[in-house]
């Protein structure tokens, strides 16, 4: 029996300033910090012992995840980074706010972007800046893999292989795993996982710092779930 | 030319109550954070962008690598963590503090357990608390390779496959590389770099929280060495 815990990072500063983030690189707010470490206090008092970690390579996501272990006593477990885990890239409308894009396009246009398992956003050009053709952490990716705006659809799509040649692989070999990422890479996650459909994935919600703690067969059928609340 | 910089963690609480640490897992001190946050803002005024970080399993020195990444804005390049790297193993003197210690043993003893190149420390058993054979960040070692004591001599002879597996390809890779570890790890690879007798390598003191800067051409030679200050 192996665990998988699924983290979303705490609190960002655009999340509270009611921005769309995606793959801008923000830090955690004073909230999200505080969220974090509740976190790590929940899997400690659980008694969760973790053989590997993963997380995205924003340190939003970074930065949960070291609170987590720090407070539960577990800093020194392998950690992998990777842009597979990132949240999903929100195009043109990175850095802009929720509500006045609302005002701008309509808020059904904005209700599509946000849910609509397959509707891409308006997408960012190699030439835009913020285009994360030029961020130096993705410099060893083929540019063409590297998105100017994803769903939640193609967010699955590249979170997948990461699923497979790494998580699955763990729990497979009994390990314990913990994944602190953002709310649509792990609700992509969730979808593959529990083999939820491409509408009713749109009204899964994950909260912040909540971890949710999957336990699996040796068969990878998942035995239980539950969220650990402080 | 590469760039490696070796970073000693920030103070510790030990260091501060002036106890023989070794293995032992200790937070840094609230200088020891300021320490690391300020050899981060170093680093970053200086440009220097990594490609790699190594640093132990304990958390004073893991701690240490992400201020440090975090104030340069680089917490999310890919981290690897290894025993190798971790401070000498000070066997049963962990925990004592060192002038209560002097007193008990006497200065001259106390020195040479100290500076000595090959003088074992008195070893711990593995039934003694706090042995690192029961400690789960060991437990895929070979209970025969978890030491109850080192030496400077063993300390190098442990970090070196270290250097030769990951530091020195990586190098010849052309990748900058940043190791936040331990006073004794760091000047044992310090005496294999700098190619530094048994008896010169014991005065050579490592700063806390201060970085020295490697530069290294194609065949690894040393090309300078510097060390950063605010």
């Amino acid at each position: 029996m192996s665990k998988l815990v699924f983290i979303r990072h705490g609190q960002s500063e655009w999340n509270l300033e009611n921005k769309f983030t995606g793959w801008h690189d923000v830090d955690l707010s004073e909230q999200g910090v505080s969220e974090a470490k509740a976190a790590g206090a929940a899997i400690k008092a659980a008694g969760i012992e973790f053989d590997q970690a993963y997380t995205s390579v924003l340190t939003r996501a970074i930065k949960t995840l070291h609170y987590v272990l720090e407070e539960s006593d577990q800093l020194w477990i392998p950690e992998t980074k990777s842009w597979r885990l990132n949240e999903r890239h929100y195009g043109k409308l990175q850095g802009l706010n929720k509500k006045e894009t609302a005002d701008k396009y309509g808020d059904e246009q904005v209700h599509i972007w946000r849910r609509s398992y397959d509707t891409l956003p308006p997408l960012m050009e190699a030439t835009d800046e913020g285009s994360a053709v030029n961020d130096r952490r993705y410099a060893d990716l083929d540019p063409r893999l590297v998105p100017g705006g994803e769903n939640l659809k193609v967010t699955l799509e590249r979170a997948l292989p990461f699923w497979e040649d790494h998580i699955a692989p763990d729990l497979l070999a009994g390990k314990n795993v913990i994944v602190a990422a953002h709310g649509n890479s792990l609700r992509a996650l969730t979808k593959y996982i529990e083999n939820i459909s491409d509408e009713d994935i749109m009204d899964v919600e994950m909260a912040t710092g909540e971890p949710v703690v999957y336990t699996f067969d040796d068969k990878l059928n998942v035995v239980s779930k539950e969220k650990l609340h402080d």
